[in-house]
């Protein structure tokens, strides 16, 4: 059988790495990687060349022709836009279905969200979604939870901090509110399954590890480390009010899309962390498949496992090259 | 079993009638009407009542609390409101989610179209549906196509103006894109059996008769009367300037629903005449089931039995009491 000829959309940012591992990995693809011209020399992208990755140069905002002629010969195009690039899909949707492309994977790869005014995140993909839909392009939305990566606290002792973006360290309410795990490693393994599955073509699919909640990462976090930690507990109006005031400052003049950051985060909490909407029961209202069902024999990697890892020394840190650490 | 019980809002409109029909003569159901004090005295509401049909009174714009009362006890709610109504559609979802229902209907019954800027009408609806997912109220979406009641064309004798509202004289392009049509009168026979599926839950619906186009429907109308039909030939780019003009002057200031009725026509005209969105394949890459799938034992009406109708005399006019006729 012929490789499926990929084409990856930001793929040296975290999840593009991993779901260009995960297609390396699985074998039967041809993996592309379109790449602005400013980022050619990126070390990531390098690495990913060596492995194989072959590189198509193009801006994401070049005119639609121009994109079509970058996509051409694809079959699948995976889109991990950064999340303020998200309006830039439209004209790549466009150039994708002139350039014949069998399937678009949108950058969704978030939590689990109904669009309509919780999160401008969704909101955002949602415009995307709803222009694939409107020139009838086959697609799979896939949507993952929440990392591993941001979700395990810091250790009292420093011990994680090798690997740590943020501290971790709040817990809203009494941090039960139940949502759904994923180990960024296992996006690009259920990615490389999920695009060539002709049951998930026009289908969402919830991709995702484990379900627990914050305060059951902390419980298991102390039984491991064997290290007493000291929570930050957050009650919902806290969240509230850290909304309002984000949105209030991210649609002020002018318009910088730097702005939204505090506004991701905090409309995050909002959603996963207080109305509980990252779980798979929600995701099957929506209409999601669940990979679970779809793919039985799948054996991600446990939450147990990956603080493991990060006791031994051994875990990688994320976003180490773009975020200076906060804690 | 016990009945169910089944809440109509907007009984005494055509779609609403038509649903109240359905149920009525399905059996196992104890239907409802919500009907605004303003209402009470229309002839279509004591036929209703005739037949057994229960009366709750309540205004649309009732505050939450006096809307839940007004759903209490009810299983399954059915809206039907108007189409400058959709947004009151909100709190009532809320106050449905309030009273415990058990499966909302919010008033889609129209053509098959995707969200986001084609067809104001079915964006209006979007903000609905979000809602409901939102405060995950189970639902379920029902669109039905375009009514052989309004796409039959006039006869040049007048033998069918009895039963006319418009002209439907036009053919957009050469009338040959194919689109879904239904008679109004299986709506409510297809409402039946989707409100009480168990498989329709959080489901969007496609439930239509038959697939035809226009220029179709003129030559079974030539062959069926004998009579030879002058159809206006409209070309794509008439549509396309109807589009933006309705746009523009819907938009005017003071705000005013009426200036939204010819948005609503050249849109529809827009998503069905020009783009062929209002397709059974089409539905099924937006995720819609197929009623025809679901109930392959459902006998519709077909356009040929309904134009024989016409002609001999015994067809139902529609909106004979709010529409002056246009031709």
């Amino acid at each position: 059988m012929a490789s499926v000829k990929v084409l990856l959309i930001g793929a040296t940012g975290e999840t593009g790495r991993s779901i260009a591992n995960g297609l390396l990995e699985a074998g039967g693809f041809e993996v592309y990687a379109l790449i602005r011209p400013a980022s050619v020399a990126k070390p990531q992208l390098l690495d990913l060349q060596k492995r194989g990755v072959i590189v198509r140069t193009c801006d994401l905002t070049a005119p639609e022709e121009e994109l079509a002629q970058a996509l051409a010969g694809i079959d699948v195009v995976i889109s991990c836009v950064g999340t303020t690039d998200q309006h830039t899909q439209i004209n790549i949707a466009t150039a994708a279905k002139a350039a014949g492309v069998k399937r678009f994977i949108p950058c969704a790869f978030i939590t689990i969200c109904a669009p309509g005014g919780i999160m401008y995140l969704r909101d955002e993909k949602e415009k995307v979604y709803n222009h694939i839909k409107q020139i009838k392009l086959p697609y799979t939305i896939i949507d993952v939870g929440w990392w591993y990566q941001i979700a395990t606290p810091r250790l009292p002792s420093g011990k994680l901090d090798y690997a740590m973006t943020l501290a971790n360290d709040e817990l809203i309410g009494d941090g039960t509110t139940p949502s759904a795990f994923t180990d960024l490693r296992d996006i690009g393994k259920y990615v490389a399954r999920i695009v060539v599955d002709p049951r998930t073509e026009n289908k969402m699919v919830f991709a995702y590890n484990t379900v627990t909640s914050p305060a059951g990462i902390f419980a298991l976090v102390e039984k491991l480390s064997g290290e007493k930690l000291e929570p930050k507990y957050i009650p919902e109006e806290t969240v509230h009010k850290r909304v309002a005031e984000a949105r209030a400052f991210s649609e002020t003049y002018p318009y910088d899309a730097t702005k939204f950051t505090p506004r991701y985060a905090a409309e995050y909490q909002l959603s996963w962390g207080i109305r509980g909407d990252n779980v798979p029961e929600y995701a099957k209202y929506l209409g999601y498949l669940d990979a679970k069902e779809l793919y039985p024999d799948f054996k991600p990697i446990t939450f147990e496992e990956y603080i493991q890892e990060l006791l031994a020394g051994t875990a990688t840190g994320i976003y180490t090259d773009r975020i200076s650490r906060i804690y």
